[in-house]
């Protein structure tokens, strides 16, 4: 591992690191931030999934969440949101291949080599969080919009790994819409059945562990209709008696601004289920 | 005036504008932050002065600033740096021309036709805000950086505009270090004297009004010993008696993080001199 960046953060450290990725096959950079808390023993870790053409940059820049997490004892750690660099599969459109690898195992050509998400921030992350710093195995997961859809999905499928999960802006039911359908297809093929094990409308349908979905969108967010469609979730939810508070926010748009302005309340959700 | 951007964030608005500019003769862009008070009466406004090679977007981005703002019910208005666009003059390197307009009014071709930074903060810029919004004439000043030295100048030369104001990171004597010699050279000419007009320390020693200075300092900054010197800034204000609080943050950098992390301390200094 190498650290790529540096930063005093809220009485913390605001960290880059570059990892030899088993899953993923190329080198990956991750921001890792270590509140104060972090140097006098062990804190619970929230993992953030980000959204589409997103590095781990965007995150750790705009969202405002190193405040809450000083604040709470929380390390949080920022992956990237696809494999990059040489020898990476990729095609045209911001919404596949890099900066869009959607949080799944891709099982088709030229994909499966490189793009494995999903084992990368489920198994391989977290091992090398927990054996670098001082991190303990209290684990929670957000993400905005395709990162969104990562963490409900994450959480989802693997029961007992999580103990919170949130969401803003998710793509709730990506075998449903433009965005994650385009994707699955290339990624997993054409056997929409199989679609199901990556759709968080889908497996919030038979999910094992009732772990709560805390979910937050804007009204005014220019995807809502077309992408995302959080009345979905509500109605997937509702069917199966899987717990849900999904906030329907007026005026807020899909930025970072959205995010920032809410991150406090996301943190502390999570604070409260790990600490 | 044409809205560029609106975003709702913590209950308020975040804004872009782009006006056009009679001081510096082109169109440019300004962030506007409403907090949520401004829909029911007029807000003190803040303004905020960012470093070399920025524009209005990293302030609003990157500082986590509406949060507070909208804590206190400020106003936040973020100018561009420098004029941009076409005829506007330029040269190579980044701490020259577009992006470095240093807040000073250049009298010396070519930059002097549009490089007029501190007539168009001080004056008109204002005269718009408070004509606009939902501003009343309560001013204080902050920035970061070059942006710091243009907080500092521009409340001491101008003497009852501003109630409150404060730095991160200032060029304090920018007559005295390359990055102020360079582009005082380029745009005041040679006559070193009439540099001390733009020079914070030199003015510290002739202020007339005694507004007290906050200045925040990270110790890990890489431009300290070479642009920065917050010694000289208090060894001016000691010479003369002008009120100063210059806190030094070990461990902290130049960056975002660094001005994220204490934001909320600058924010509410100035909305107890506003309000």
């Amino acid at each position: 591992m190498r650290r790529i960046e540096r930063h005093a953060s809220f009485g913390g450290w605001q960290d880059v690191y570059e990892i030899d990725s088993t899953a993923l096959g190329v080198p990956t950079r991750v921001g890792v931030y270590l509140p104060p808390q972090a140097a006098h023993g062990r804190c619970p870790v929230l993992y953030w999934l980000s959204g589409l053409t997103c590095s781990e940059q965007n995150f750790i820049a705009k969202a405002g969440a190193q405040r809450h997490a000083a604040e709470h004892g929380l390390i949080l750690v920022a992956p990237d949101t696809s494999p990059r660099g040489e020898g990476v599969a990729d095609a045209d459109g911001y919404d596949i291949g890099i900066g869009a690898g959607f949080y799944v195992d891709a099982i088709q050509a030229p994909w499966r080599q490189h793009y494995r998400m999903h084992e990368y921030v489920v198994h391989e992350l977290p091992a090398w969080v927990e054996g670098t710093f001082a991190a303990n195995d209290a684990r929670g997961i957000s993400g905005h919009s395709m990162g969104g859809h990562g963490a409900l999905v994450i959480a989802l499928r693997n029961p007992g790994r999580y103990r919170s999960v949130s969401a803003f802006s998710p793509i709730v039911a990506p075998s449903k819409v433009p965005w994650g359908a385009k994707v699955f297809a290339a990624y997993l093929g054409s056997d929409r059945a199989s679609w199901n094990e990556w759709d968080a409308c889908a497996l919030a349908g038979t999910a094992v562990e009732r772990l709560p979905l805390l979910v937050d969108q804007g009204l005014d967010d220019e995807f809502l209709d077309s992408q995302l469609q959080p009345e979905r979730l509500r109605a997937a939810c509702e069917a199966t008696g899987h717990p849900l508070h999904l906030r329907l926010r007026p005026g807020y748009d899909h930025s970072y601004y959205f995010i920032a302005s809410f991150m406090g309340e996301h943190v502390a959700h999570h604070a409260a289920a790990l600490s």
